[in-house]
């Protein structure tokens, strides 16, 4: 029909009056096919417009930011082994910084599914919401600690509830990818993420402000694995921290019995043994051969829970506040 | 030359002819106008290609990914007025763990420019080389606290030449924007960044974990500015925390004399006060007046410098790791 209706032109108006006119109609489908294209390749600048659209621009959501970054971080990355960050949390008066903090880390690594699992029997919508924001893949589960271990006095097993339900979740919905325990007080580069994505087995590297030694790592003289360098050994054949390895899916779901014990001060040693049959000699060291620090075991200063609020601060922002604190 | 071109072949063949070849020669304009789009509007895509190709695909740079966050974030954020954000840091065992856990926030954040000044004589290959990575717009100066507070008994007025060496950077750099003076152990929920991006003059919002009322806001009494909650007032006229407020470039270019005193403890309430005329009813209240908490005054736990070094790791990685241990 298009073309019939130029042929008609053009015997009537001669080629001058067709040929102008086919170039009119290409110059029309070009501006079309840019406009369509820009919308289509720049998601971006299209949050940009309607971002524009907001009230003096006084406000850029959220959303609109971490789309954008989501939107470019993902694009290709589904070709990248996913990573499994297993995160024990509980309540206190610095869990919303903790986790917020941790997650500005974690929206900028690529194919990643965040567990955090809490010590409770019940969630918290302050953390729904938080998780919620970031636009991170995740799950928020909980697991509080067995009412056996917290009557007892001494160390607690803190965590190994949390991580054991992290196993359990990573066992029922993974195939392939690597999982890794990273408390929410830690730091990390965000390097480790590049490299312990690949673990074929189980793969180790320094941490950072571990004891007063200050790292704790795997010795590696003449080029291989020689022993562990950690302030406190304890007779632990794998004397390392929590965030100190990473442990590939396939090789957990090849050993349906690896646990996390309930032994304080021996979680990691406890686990990385139920990995059985698995032997020093065969950790793969990364970090360039365990020189470089790419997580340290920050700990945050412990604050006591807010003093109470005098009731001349009932009709203030302050009482709305007292519901956020802990 | 194209139209003469085709007029001769129309008038030897006739329309259909030319109406052929015009189509044809329209498909191929749009398809190599549809091919070069696809590079253009998609660097990530390109990114990918190159990443593709590096060894076995183990380590997926950092600067790839930060690259491609970077050039998704500036899209059309140059038109949001830039942040200054002024982070005073000094030489300790956390320094590179904070850093790089802050620097995750902030490259989060669009038209930044960061400030890293460094209380030292001179600055720290480690520290160059982190903020390099991050790819976010940085200074990195140093300001040595003056020598008689050094000496000086008592609580010391730390990190107020870094500030105020960062005020002065300010000055003499930025015309337009906003400035904030953001501690490396602090957490910040990105939504801050956006709110105090658009202050006129100055903005407050609450402050976590700040004494033991456990938050350090200004109080909104029927929607208007009353009074200010903190745990120490001392007699200021400002008592807020250090990282309550954010302050408009231009507002500080009008007051030239604007100044942080070497007074601890007073540092917040002597800078504010240095910026007048300004009074406590001209504050800006964010975070929905100030009833949501976006800023932490997180502590990271003091560590000890790690141990020396037994001589028999002396051909190891851990001879290597100690340059990096405070």
């Amino acid at each position: 029909m298009f073309c019939g209706y130029r042929r008609k032109i053009a015997m009537s108006g001669g080629p001058r009056i067709l040929c102008v006119i086919v170039l009119c109609v290409c110059c029309v489908l070009l501006g079309q096919y840019h406009l369509s294209n820009s919308v289509r390749n720049n998601p971006q600048q299209y949050n940009d417009l309607n971002l524009e659209s907001i009230e003096t621009r006084r406000y850029v959501s959220d959303a609109g930011t971490l789309n954008r970054i989501n939107e470019c971080l993902n694009y290709g990355s589904e070709n990248l082994p996913p990573l499994y960050i297993i995160t024990p949390t509980y309540r206190r008066s610095e869990q919303l910084a903790e986790l917020t903090r941790l997650s500005h880390t974690l929206m900028l690594v690529p194919n990643l599914y965040w567990l955090v699992i809490e010590d409770a029997y019940k969630t918290n919508d302050l953390i729904t919401d938080l998780l919620k924001r970031t636009g991170i893949n995740h799950v928020y589960l909980t697991a509080p600690m067995p009412e056996q271990y917290k009557k007892k006095k001494g160390a607690k097993p803190r965590g190994v509830s949390n991580r054991n339900k992290g196993l359990e979740w990573v066992r029922e919905n993974a195939k392939t990818g690597v999982f890794y325990f990273a408390d929410d007080d830690n730091s990390y580069d965000l390097q480790l993420f590049n490299e312990i994505r690949f673990t074929r087995k189980v793969s180790m590297f320094p941490v950072g402000l571990v004891t007063k030694f200050g790292v704790s790592t795997p010795v590696i003289r003449n080029g291989r694995f020689s022993e562990f360098y950690d302030g406190w050994q304890g007779g632990r054949k794998f004397p390392v921290d929590m965030a100190g390895f990473a442990v590939s899916v396939q090789f957990l779901l090849e050993r349906p019995h690896a646990i996390m014990p309930y032994s304080p001060g021996f979680e990691e040693d406890g686990f990385l043994k139920s990995l059985k049959p698995f032997e020093p000699n065969e950790i793969e060291l990364l970090a360039s051969s365990c020189t470089k620090i790419y997580v340290w075991h920050t700990q945050t200063k412990k604050n006591e829970p807010s003093s109470s609020l005098a009731e001349k601060y009932n009709n203030t922002n302050v009482h709305l506040l007292k519901k956020i604190l802990v």
